[in-house]
């Protein structure tokens, strides 16, 4: 059952302050020593629970033997968001709220619960952003890291993207600058929509895979994206694209983004999919070779960015599982 | 100067028809044995005027020697389009114009500027769907076939882009059904912010090649593409979209894609962006191989999609050059 965090008044990079609460679930104890810490922050449109095909026993996070610390980050709807915020900071007044700032609020959440350091955090997408962060806000405190179809920061190239389909939603005149009163469904449909062409690949497409996924055409696909962006807040959705847009584990810090990462010190296994439009493959290699001992290891997979979202198919959550299992064996 | 041709009322795949006009431009002289002549299709969003940087005396195509007809597709804005139609198809009610339609118009055209047979069919992006189309329709009367950062058909990825450019301008409710009386601005300047993602390439915004072309930084693309689109009709703008997304050379056709790409006689250069984003390198690669004879010849280039697009950059125009070349020597 998910639980929730008070953070009080949470002071931010920009200078704001947010009244916040962290909402997380936990599986699993934590040992005694406090060696079997899992972190696994939330990524764009998911909530902790969307983490749940990884975690029980036997599964990729094993509860038998580790204490999973799942986060839902400040913009997703869960915890503290545009959507359910105080009225001071709510819907178009919720302010920017960075992915450093997110990896500060889970720090105080887990000092909360007894967990100094970090047998391992990783994450899908903006969870694998969060993850880098936390390798490089306290490198003495995170034994090892996979981030997965992730980056350490937000490429100009995913920027351009992301004010695409930023550009999709606000156009609607029901948006109304954020201030709507109804959702702004045609806007949210138009978001889903130039989204699914990013989301997965040219090789997805190709292959027909959308069938397996439950699509019985690639009209179906795009109506299907339309439609679950349609149920989602429009405010949340931007909140969490300014979240996205702001990762950079090198801002303002003495060497900058290549220093940053070279600051590393967790073992750290960096996993892109072979086919992710935007948190790309050669922007891992960047990475990984960027870090200290890190390896690169893929994704194989024609799922595009979507080779990562947990439960997503048996394959790909074997070759998770893998990675995980090597860096939890030291 | 462009002249025009008039196909009278033109009678399309679907079943309509359309009071139709060719615009187009010839440059050089028709050889008496009619051997040198070169076919140059409009693409997207382009004119005949477009293809200019490549016209000329030792340009890529040597007006000295060769007799090139630039045309300019049916919806583009300069032949019969949307914008400028007669009342009765203007607008919203303008037909669909297949790509195969758009190739029977130009042999029409053809045949009044006596011209039998091409000696070279190329073009780029959309130019490159008709070059494929005319070496399907005519495979006797097409010597050498150029398609550049093009496909024989809309992939099914391809399509789901597009479509996301288009929810991008319809969410727009200036737009109205494409019974706009003033230009629906917003709708066009998303669709511009979207497209912009995928035009160019993840290495094109890692290397800031974008200062080459202009744009002191990344919003200057998006608010350059944006205001590029906010200047063209929207009708036209989705009338192209749908020629596009109909093109394939082998629907209705014995042996289907497959089938038809085997029946080319021309000699091919299948000439694909090394970091084309929908018209992908691995179309081509299987575009190639079904082609007797083809040479698969990428453009190395980290332009993406624009690798193509006539007078970007001297190294890609002498990359087209080369192939020109190739394939006019025999």
């Amino acid at each position: 059952m998910p639980e929730t965090f008070d953070l009080g008044r949470f002071a931010l990079e920009s200078g704001a302050s947010l009244p916040a609460r962290l909402v997380y679930a936990t599986q699993g104890t934590l040992a005694e020593d406090g060696g079997n810490a899992v972190l696994v922050p939330s990524y764009y449109t998911g909530t902790s629970e969307s983490y749940l095909p990884w975690i029980g026993p036997g599964r990729v996070l094993d509860t038998d033997r580790l204490f999973v610390v799942v986060v839902n980050m400040l913009g997703n709807g869960v915890s503290t968001s545009p959507s359910n915020a105080p009225e001071e900071v709510a819907g178009p007044r919720f302010p920017l709220v960075t992915v450093r700032d997110q990896v500060r609020a889970q720090r105080l959440l887990l000092d909360s619960l007894g967990v100094a350091r970090l047998r391992l955090v990783l994450g899908w997408s903006m969870g694998a952003m969060q993850a880098y962060e936390w390798a490089v806000s306290y490198p003495d405190d995170v034994d090892a890291l996979l981030p997965i179809c992730g980056a350490a920061r937000c490429s100009p190239h995913n920027l351009v993207f992301l004010e695409g389909v930023r550009a999709a939603l606000t156009v609607d005149p029901a948006f109304d600058g954020g201030r709507y009163t109804a959702p702004p469904v045609a806007g949210l449909e138009a978001f889903g929509r130039v989204y699914a062409g990013w989301a997965y690949s040219r090789d997805f497409f190709h292959s027909g895979t959308y069938r397996e996924l439950g699509y019985p055409n690639v009209q179906a696909v795009l109506d299907g994206w339309a439609a679950d962006h349609a149920a989602l807040d429009a405010n949340d959705l931007l909140a969490m694209i300014g979240t996205w847009q702001s990762g950079d584990v090198g801002r303002g810090r003495p060497g900058g983004y290549e220093g940053a990462l070279r600051s590393i010190r967790a073992r750290t296994i960096v996993m892109p999919s072979t086919t992710d439009a935007y948190f790309t493959p050669a922007d891992s290699a960047i990475e990984a070779s960027l870090v200290r001992g890190a390896q690169l290891r893929p994704l194989v997979s024609e799922l595009g960015h979507i080779a990562g979202r947990p439960g997503i198919r048996a394959a790909e959550t074997t070759g998770v599982a893998d990675r995980v299992r090597a860096l939890l064996v030291c």
